[in-house]
């Protein structure tokens, strides 16, 4: 892909951000991809591959967000990136003009074929309606949302870092009212964490702690270990916030 | 090496490929190189390094290929980009003219003090001539050819890519004969699959199937899973289409 | 980090070193960053984050080092940069001005929030003293010191290669006057090598070999595997020389 690229726009400037996507894992991708965008400056262009569907009938998607462009497949990928923004700051177009594509297309790497052809002509320049019909909509992950209760949130770990922590849906604005004491119990099967700290280094070494981490997540961490690996969670278990 | 290569050429794109290739792996490090040389532009400068040789009196080469050059240990590396040229496509060039190298060169890193410098000089416009003297030959790895029989090809399987599909030395063009359907039967360690299919969604989750992947060699992969892993198949091992 | 990096100078050029020191192992960071300093020209600027201690009092310095800058957090990451240094050598600020922080600066993730802009404001040619005072000293590894006898020279492990060799703080100046055939022993938990060989490649598959890497080091590397795995050996192992 990156050869593709550069043999279209020899200066390029292409920057990895993780190959670390396990294969076929549509979610993390949609995570990273959230995660990462908004620090991105205006007029980056993101190219992201995780394609189970390759080859189907799934369209390949140019978006335009918030002054930035992504080329992706439609099946979620986008998930995250969208849902933090207005449908009218949103442009969606089906990339369906071969015009721009390497021949011939493989039927199992959009990527080299597709994607990143397309993905070089935009950073040439390219008006992204030359490559196909405008869309309406386009495949979004359901997406779980936490459920507040009287003094309780409920939500699920969502993500888990290169560190082993357990990152939530619940963000720091669900949590104005908590209070940020002993008085919070963070609880996740079965384990516990009492208050919500600063920083890892706020608890002892070994000790499960939850903080509001880097992205303005709830999120569950064991000083200097790996909460994911010692406490068995996978992602999707319930964390539930009491107060 | 990439200090070095900025060093001598700060405008220099440097792209990686990968640094995956397991310790001393020159077959893997060929075939890598084999697939991603076609994608690359007229004029790109490959540095590879899978050396267990590095310091012995194994040469450096520098070989200029389709308007591309390589700087390489002459151990086989380049196996399978000049296994798809001309002879009279080749320049091979010993690397052996010290002017252009890192002082002191140590005798276990090379790639340091030889290839990264040379190569950036390259990148700044030397005449490859300045390397060394012209040499007519380099080590080939004794790579597998299929053996074509009546009603059916006998190969081997070359690769396993990161997602566990084990791909074989036997091309599309290979199979131009052979009917696509459930008539022909790939089988691979007592394992067997019926039909070569277009793409990896044409199937069940967790079925086996064939197909001709991005590369135009015939694979196995396992929908949604990891052939390798699950089939307990390596590098070399058999692969038969009968139909 | 990159999309901050770039955000504040698209033109930077952005080289990854290495995204496989493990969570929180700052004598591994430190180790890396000896390596490659070196290696890098004049004008380099090196941003290091291994950070446990992040959100706390520990400050974030830019170091000036023979002609490079530096910008990572107090913890020791620079202990090898600057032992190989003069103090005269040294400039050492504390980052405090938040003027060129990206806001708001969360408590986990200073990497992102003051390192990655202090870095991109550098690269543009911002004067390091407008990040802060000077301090006139920073917090260092206590790295372990061979001990010469008569003799014999006592020594640790002080870092893994990706090939499993054991690297020691035994450096080539203080085995000058040993002698390199069989009458000098290395031994390491239980194992011997004899004599000190010149690269790899002089020993048999699977032998245990005594060298000096390319880093001007003593290390144990067994040919075509992997040292640390096959001789069960953690860094901070005793290595002892005799001759």
């Amino acid at each position: 892909m990156k050869g593709v690229i550069l043999g279209i726009n020899p200066s390029a400037t292409l920057v990895d951000i993780s190959h670390e996507v396990p294969p076929q894992d549509i979610w993390q991708g949609a995570w990273m991809l959230g995660e990462v965008f908004g620090c991105f400056p205006l007029g980056t262009i993101h190219l992201a591959v995780v394609d189970p569907g390759v080859g189907t009938s799934r369209a390949v998607l140019c978006l335009e967000v918030s002054g930035q462009q992504l080329v992706l497949p439609d099946n979620g990928l986008a998930t995250r990136v969208v849902s933090l923004r207005r449908p009218d700051e949103l442009k969606i177009i089906s990339v369906s003009n071969p015009a721009f594509w390497r021949e011939p297309v493989s039927a199992t790497f959009h990527g080299r074929d597709i994607l990143a052809p397309v993905a070089a002509h935009l950073s040439l320049g390219l008006d992204p309606d030359s490559l196909g019909p405008r869309q309406g909509t386009l495949v979004r992950l359901d997406w779980p949302q936490p459920v507040p209760g009287e003094r309780q949130i409920m939500g699920s770990i969502v993500s888990i870092d290169s560190f082993g922590n357990l990152i939530s849906n619940i963000t720091s604005e669900m949590l104005a009212n908590v209070p940020p004491d002993g008085r919070v119990s963070v609880r996740c099967a079965d384990h516990e964490a009492r208050g919500i700290a600063r920083t890892y280094a706020d608890g002892r070494a070994g000790e499960l702690m939850a903080l509001v981490g880097s992205n303005g997540h709830l999120e569950l961490a064991i000083v200097g270990g790996n909460a994911a690996r010692q406490l068995a969670v996978a992602r999707h278990a319930s964390i539930v916030v009491t107060w």
